[in-house]
This record gives C-alpha cells, sequence and structure tokens, in this order.
C-alpha cells in the first residue's frame, strides 16, 4: 500500500556535490547543490539547477561556466555549510578553509581537497520555473590519484561521496557494492 | 595529486532508477537509467535523458508522460536486466516478475514492487547531442506504507534505494547517516 506526499520533489537519492564559480570580482565562490547530474554522453554534460537567487547563478551566467566539486564524507561539515551560507556575504574558501585551483580549462575554481572534480563550460541554459538549468559540457574529470584503484579507476570506496535524501535532510554515506552492472541482471533466471 | 580523466561522464554518484511508460500497443515498458534527477523546485520536475534509439524514447514522445520507479536493493536484479534488455523485443514486465500499475495520474504505468514512485507529465524536452533531456513535472510521489517512518516520512534504510556508479560500473547500496542537513554545517567552527 502506497502513501501519495503530492507534488513534491521527493526523490531518493540525490547527489551532494559543489559548484565552484568566480564571481565578477573574480572572487572564487562554492555552492552546494542535489538538483544535478549527468545528462548526456556525447558530448559529455552534466547538468545543474540554480534559482536565480543564487549568487551563483550570476556568476555562472557571466563567465559560461562551473566546476562540479565532489567531496568525500570527511567534508560533510564543509559542505552543509557551503549550502547554508551566501557568497553574497562571505568568502566560503576562507570561512571553511578549502582552497580554490584557477582551472586551466574553465573559467571556474574547483576545490583542491575534494576527491572527484568535472571542470564545465555552459553550453545550454533552460528555464523550468523556479529553477534555471544549466548544461555544462565536460572539458575534463580530475580525481585523486589517492583514490584510484589498481587498474587507474576511481574507487567508490576511497572517493567517498555521499547523498542528500531530500524531505528528510540528511546525508548519508554510499555502502557496499551489492553487483555488477551489465552483469548481476544475468543471474535473475 | 589529480588524475586527468579527459572528458567523459564520470561522476559518483548517480542514481539507479527505472522509467516507466506505455508502448503504441498499450504494452508497458521499463527502462533503467543513471542520467537524471530533481531539476526545479516550483513546479516540482524531474529530468531524465535516452537516446532516441531506446523503445521508452518512442512512448515518451507519443504518451508525453512517465513514471520514475526507485528500486530497493532487493530488486537490483531486476533493475540491472531492465536495463540490458530492450521492450522493443521483449516484455519486460513478465520477464522479471514486476507487476505493473496503470497510474490515474498520468499516461504511464508504474511497478507495484518498487518502494518510491514518481508520476510525471512532459513539460519540456531537449535535445543535448546523443541524448534527450526530457522534464517532467512531478504530478505526484507514491511511498511504501512500510518504508514510512512514525513521522510518516520515508526512511532511507527502508526505501533501501542504491547508486550506480559509472566508469568502474557498479552498484552500492546508501550506507549509514553521517549528518543533518542545514546542520550538521553548524559544527565546522
Amino acid at each position: 500500500m502506497k502513501k501519495s506526499f503530492g507534488a513534491k520533489t521527493l526523490a531518493f537519492p540525490n547527489p551532494e556535490w559543489c559548484v565552484g564559480s568566480y564571481d565578477i570580482k573574480d572572487q572564487p565562490n562554492l555552492m552546494t547543490i542535489a538538483w544535478g547530474g549527468i545528462c548526456c554522453s556525447k558530448p559529455p554534460a552534466v547538468t545543474i539547477s540554480l534559482r536565480k537567487a543564487t549568487y551563483t547563478y550570476g556568476n555562472i551566467m557571466a563567465r559560461r561556466a562551473y566546476t562540479i566539486n565532489i567531496p568525500s564524507v570527511k567534508f560533510v561539515k564543509e559542505a552543509d555549510f557551503v549550502g547554508m551560507a551566501s557568497g553574497k556575504r562571505e568568502d566560503k574558501f576562507e570561512a571553511t578553509g578549502l582552497t580554490p585551483v584557477k582551472s586551466d580549462l574553465v573559467d571556474a575554481p574547483y576545490v583542491d581537497e575534494f576527491p572527484m572534480i568535472l571542470e564545465c563550460k555552459v553550453i545550454h541554459t533552460h528555464e523550468i520555473g523556479l529553477h534555471t538549468q544549466f548544461i555544462g559540457e565536460i572539458i575534463d574529470v580530475k580525481v585523486d590519484q589517492a583514490t584510484l584503484t589498481d587498474e587507474g579507476l576511481p574507487d567508490m570506496n576511497k572517493v567517498r561521496p555521499f547523498i542528500y535524501g531530500n524531505e528528510i535532510q540528511t546525508y548519508h554515506q554510499i555502502g557496499n557494492k551489492i553487483g555488477d552492472a551489465f552483469d548481476i541482471g544475468k543471474k535473475l533466471f
């Protein structure tokens, strides 16, 4: 038996990502988002949705670039703080002690301490309603060497991203592997 | 020190969701996606990206509706199978034993056994490249009563969604809570 929650933005799980941008004074800024995800394979692209009222919205409209900075669980406090403060009033890099690195590829800063970074150039913007959707072409993905497997791929247990449960407003770490994709389904029969 | 992976769709974590639709013969179909997420609060909306080659693409273009069906970990085999088979050749509900339920609200079926369902009407489509992005207004979210907390909200540990690690092609369950949103960040200082 199911309970109807009505027309709500309720879906599990949502990513917990920080978006890096420069403001008009070249000050690096960060904001935390959960409305985002990969949206195209060719060109490789990732979407984020922002309200016009955010400081980052103006930054990205002006620079046409952003980074996605994926925090590991040890940065849950920093990511949550970044989601509460505004770059209009506060230097969030200074407040959190995180280190901004100027991207060589796009006009946006990224977070040195976070294990996985996507550098993006805006290729489309879409007005949906309260939120504007930015579609960013992924120019490069950078991953901490220390989080790679022997095969050179990112290890989920070393990157240690976390998810946001909206409506219930809780963060959860990623747990154990439960199967290989394009494989475990063969064991259904 | 970071390693560059180049222009790739590499980002952790991605949701593992099944999309429900009807084909031209009113046959219910399911496909598995990882390119999706909430994209607007007002109207509440969720985006999914599909290749034109998929059977579901044609279904959604014709019906202008879809459901998002969030599997719990016990359905990892079914979800993976759904991601490998095509509705052009196979009835995936019959193959998996999952039960299609006709939505009263949108012209699409949902999966009875999955704990969290979003019923969506298409309000925009965007051509990004290989993938077309559908923006669906969320008309209702239905959640299994058995997965609710005493306060009537979905419990992450009872819904038990899972995530997809792309590039590494593995599924992972959601682990322990690591903090409350809009709260743990206050403990940074």
